[in-house]
């Protein structure tokens, strides 16, 4: 029984999920090689849209996120890979999750605090 | 500040989860008309990709999802929809949540029991 890659384009959203606490981290792309590298590193590993490459989550950052479990749906296009986040967030604008903004009356509101300075593990470049 | 429908040909991934219990339930993909009668109805609307339309979670089944908040992450191109679910399960198979499969040793293993009787639910001819 193998992962669909075919419905979308040779990719499948990959949700992120701290092991631990259940919060749910980012959700990014693997495309097959990604989702090889992910099982052979034991380290999630996404195919990145923008920059059309294989992206090793905390390459630059060095918060990588240390794989736990992996399921996938019913449908076998999806996969949710329950990790341990090395680092103290998992977002590139410095939050502990991508989700940081959440929806109050018609308006998406930052409902957090970030956890680390974007700026000091990316550089001004960034 | 608004969602990205764009990045993939006008849906957006949206992740469902229990809001009391953190599991990761499914994940749909919502169009922009999907999320905005998620909003205006209160229940989780997506679009189905298989059957290019609309598509009310629980419309024949019942078990729809109530939804408590929405998230969206740093890019605006996800969303996550923490929800209350009405019925015994999300998958259509009989599992609480879609993803019911773990990978154990390079296989894909049911790793739950089935909570309800999808033939009872939805008739024999699914």
């Amino acid at each position: 029984m193998k992962v669909d890659f075919d419905k979308l384009g040779g990719l499948v959203p990959a949700v992120v999920q701290d092991h631990s606490t259940g919060r749910v981290l980012m959700v990014g792309f693997m495309n097959e090689e990604a989702f090889r590298l992910t099982l052979e590193t034991g380290f999630a590993t996404f195919y990145s849209r923008s920059r059309n490459k294989l992206w090793l989550k905390g390459e630059t950052s060095g918060h990588r996120l240390v794989v736990k479990e992996i399921s996938t749906d019913c449908d076998r296009d999806t996969l949710l890979v329950r990790v341990e986040a090395l680092g103290p967030g998992v977002c590139h604008e410095g939050y502990q999750s991508c989700f940081f903004r959440t929806l109050k009356d018609g308006e998406w509101v930052v409902s957090e605090s970030r956890v680390y300075d974007p700026e000091q593990v990316y550089g001004s470049t960034k």
